[in-house]
């Protein structure tokens, strides 16, 4: 039909995910798919009419619960990270009621707490970072006054995969009385997977909310992020009234809303199993090394040991070359401070990926 | 498989379409489906990847800016309905910049505008409504003080389909120098394709933005609402940096954000084009008009004759009626305030169904 022609010729200007090293999105796992397709027509702004959607979100709410140790957490799949983050500082802000309230994020904080600050009138004040490029724990306390309604810590920051102590964090949250966010939009479906003796989620007794994405690396279709709060009460926060509907009060942040992320993460989540996205998660890192490795070889040094499968390489000329790749159809990201080739190496960037990558960065260095 | 199995089984206790006269969102086209699935991998959060994508965003912006009489009109595709409401008042909000802002809304503006006012901390002030069920000019105007940043008419209310006298408003918000936003969620795929002498989007000098989702009237798939504005000076006011991507900076509410939206709107606009949109509001006329006869008969009187596919009729018991109907896996919708059964008469609610639902009510009828 010539419509849909039409429209594969848009979709392939799209610059396909074998040419993009920048993304903390990836292709779908094919059952997540299915499970999308399952699934168009459904509304949860309506749980009453999509009340097998409803159903269906609260065990996913439940199965990502306990993945973060509480699987009586409280929340809902969102349209994203943004989203999430965005209604874990309201939430915080209405319980909280000050006047002038003031959240304190990592400089190294995603940029939707700049947005989440806009748009909620909360004045983002940003705590430095160690020479490891985890939050200062010292500059949180310091930043913290009477108007603090929450401070946040990252579980894989964008730039660098980086996990902030959130454990300190935690101590710190307690003390001061003041909220506990995390967001492991990425780091949630990783740092699970990973051997690490770290503590991010609400095994810590100071921790109020956690963001974490299936459409990232939990393998979902977009859209699929997910905000889960300690209890109902952050929830109750949220809500307006609903007047047409036969439920009586919502508290997303969207009205209509579909369950599409819904099913694809449930798909994926049972399909798979720990010891599914255990591999995953090897498979990723062990790219990362190889990419490591081979951008050694050219000279170049990363900035930390990577955490996860982010990895940034110091470079004077990040974005030159940045420009230069994106110019002959690859994608990667460079970053400021400090001045860096960035990559993010999911489930698409296979070592195959990453050769040509390779081949192509050779050509690329020879003009700088 | 045996997931998709389990999958399937949630959805078999969602309420089908053919039972549901309350939403506003119906069955997508098939071909709204189609193109959905083309672009099921597409993140427009980051459009220098998805350039093919995001260009055929900005074909859809102007194709529906044409048909609200400004092809030049700034915008995106949002989530839906409740994004584009949010983003039209923060933006009125960051652009007048007073200490206390204020917005008046009709008392019949959907619950995302009470929302937005949460979200936003922009008070939302209530303008009374005449006996038709439209907004007060007279009582919009006393309502606007020095904090006003904009006014807000509905072209099609939610409750009874009615239309606000926008042109009024129009000039009032360029008297009073206020920003007038028009939520034609509903009304922006329905008025254009009715022959009715009235006024109601950018023709009209004093709207700066329109909100019109295409995942309702316009048959495509969810998540697809719309906001438009005037002109760029309102999205720059909604923008944040965007450090790790190529493009520099984001206006969008969400980060990570579907073109499958995107696709479905171009495809079913583009196969039905005005005739085909004509010919659907047309039948939902129709069977609107046969829904009022088949309640007439009942004894039931529409509380205004309907304006579009949205009726309500008085009635004492609509709460426990529509409590009995839903039981009996009916929905329809009850509304306060007057005391009313409400329907939309969407294009899956055909003759049959309404012959259907009218047996169904005549045995609940009896109960009562």
């Amino acid at each position: 039909m010539e419509i849909l022609e039409e429209l594969k010729a848009f979709r392939c200007k799209d610059i396909p995910y074998s040419r993009v090293l920048s993304s903390m999105c990836t292709i779908p796992h094919p059952i997540a798919v299915k499970a999308h397709v399952e699934f168009i027509n459904t509304n949860l702004g309506d749980p009453a009419i999509f009340r097998g959607s409803a159903e269906l979100e609260r065990e996913v709410i439940g199965m990502i619960g306990k993945l973060l140790h509480h699987s009586n957490a409280k929340g809902y799949v969102t349209s994203g990270g943004t989203e999430a983050n965005v209604q874990a500082v309201r939430a915080f802000r209405n319980l909280k009621k000050v006047e002038r309230p003031n959240v304190v994020v990592p400089e190294s904080a995603h940029f939707s707490f700049d947005k989440a600050g806009d748009v909620l009138r909360v004045e983002v004040r940003k705590a430095k970072l160690d020479d490891e490029f985890k939050v200062d724990v010292g500059d949180v306390e310091r930043l913290i006054d009477e108007n603090t309604v929450g401070i946040v810590g990252i579980a894989g920051t964008t730039a660098l995969g980086q996990i902030d102590p959130i454990e300190e964090l935690s101590k710190l949250a307690l003390e001061k009385d003041v909220f506990l966010h995390v967001d492991s939009a990425f780091g949630g479906f990783v740092i699970p997977f990973l051997d690490l003796d770290v503590k991010f989620d609400f095994e810590l007794e100071g921790v109020s909310s956690v963001t974490v994405d299936p459409h990232k690396m939990g393998l979902a279709t977009i859209p699929a992020g997910c905000i889960l709060f300690r209890d109902s009460s952050f929830l109750k926060a949220l809500v307006v009234e609903t007047p047409y509907l036969i439920t009586e009060e919502q508290f997303s942040l969207t009205g209509t809303r579909p369950a599409t992320g819904v099913a694809s993460t449930y798909a994926v989540m049972k399909l798979l199993g720990f010891e599914g996205f255990r591999r995953i998660v090897r498979d990723c890192i062990k790219a990362t090394r190889y990419l490591v490795e081979k951008m050694n070889d050219l000279g170049f040094e990363p900035v930390i040991e990577p955490v996860m499968n982010v990895v940034c390489f110091k470079c004077e000329k990040a974005f030159e070359i940045r420009n230069e790749l994106y110019k002959r159809g690859w994608v990667i990201s460079a970053i400021r401070n400090p001045r860096a080739l960035r990559f993010v190496v999911m489930p698409h960037a296979n070592f195959n990926v990453i050769d040509e990558f390779i081949e192509e960065l050779k050509k690329v260095l020879r003009k700088f």
